[in-house]
């Protein structure tokens, strides 16, 4: 198992949320993805480290954008 | 016909924008909703004047606020 906390930025409500969640939930071998809003913090579990790329790409694709890792 | 703006306040990005327009084209007799985000002004058109009240129930149904029309 593996779990990473990404900071996603353009995050602003609730539906934000979700599209992020649902999109970073979509990628092979995601177990659990956590939002929080407030501080823009994507915390995801994984069954074996996840790349960065494809996180990125994940995130980009609901329309938002991951600054760090 | 008839045209009525609205001001809705909670909106903050597409997905609201989106939630909005939504549930108030539902309303029926509405012939076009518009939702303005930078500015909060919801436009709708309609085949008869709308009541107030039900405008706010679709409104606060997508989880915003109207505060004038």
């Amino acid at each position: 198992m593996s779990t990473t906390t990404y900071t996603v930025t353009g995050m602003t409500c609730s539906h934000c949320v979700a599209a992020v969640t649902e999109e970073v939930s979509k990628l092979p071998g995601v177990t659990e993805a956590q939002v929080d809003l407030a501080s823009g913090q994507v915390t995801i579990s994984s069954q074996s480290p996840l790349d960065d790329a494809t996180v990125r790409e994940a995130v980009e694709e609901a329309g938002y954008e991951l600054v760090a890792s």
